[in-house]
């Protein structure tokens, strides 16, 4: 049975499920960053999943991809499956601007994560659902 | 019509071509590291793509990476778009060890490029060009 890797678990927020990916909020108010995680057991890598859940995990990664661009006046999207550190496969949609603190380079590794404050977590989760809905469930 | 960026150009080899992408290597010795770009006009994202050309794109790109973690024996693959340098939509697939340079780090920015020798980079590029057989043709 698919559990969420105990390090995601903490570093991020629930925002709702796709047909494939959890969408969870990480938390650093740096940049908006979502994650996908594909909810199947014991997968690391994107080429791992059927073919029908890779077709479910473009789409999904592609939906929130664009409604983040445009919710959030992105700049440019990074998309990126890396795992070096917890081997999950998941999938970062990160909004970059080009007056972000650690652009151009990509965010992995460049600033100590700055935690939402209770109500700005709030918010943006909110927003983020809003923007996502119908497409994804809330209940988790 | 579909140009090559110069930087793309410049800094990485031809491959060859599947449906949609090129597919090129990276100069930089440091890890096998293999870019698709889709030959598509002026599309700086995954979300820009249509549908049909996103179906393509993920079955290209788990193709590649699944290849080249066979290949060369990957204890991890990074797959990512991320364009804040060049912008023109190209995905990156990076072949990486728990002893290369830069684990657990991601690659960018981390270490200058170390380039092929001419003789490594035919033997790469041949080696890469057979893992891929038949499903890349090979014609600039």
């Amino acid at each position: 049975m698919f559990k969420l890797h105990p390090v995601l678990e903490a570093d991020s927020f629930w925002v709702g499920r796709f047909g494939l990916s959890q969408v969870r909020l990480i938390n650093d108010a740096n940049y908006p960053w979502v994650l996908l995680v594909p909810e199947r057991e014991d997968v690391t890598e994107i080429h791992q999943l059927s073919p029908a859940d890779r077709a479910l995990l473009i789409e999904e990664s592609a939906l929130v991809s664009g409604k983040l661009a445009a919710l959030f006046h992105a700049d440019k999207m990074n998309v990126a499956a890396i795992g070096n550190v917890v081997p999950q496969l998941h999938v970062h949609h990160v909004v970059r601007y080009k007056t972000d603190p650690a652009w151009p380079a990509p965010v992995w590794g460049r600033l100590p994560p700055r935690p939402y404050s209770e109500d700005a977590r709030r918010q943006t989760v909110e927003k983020i659902r809003a923007a996502l809905a119908p497409h994804v469930s809330h209940d988790a």
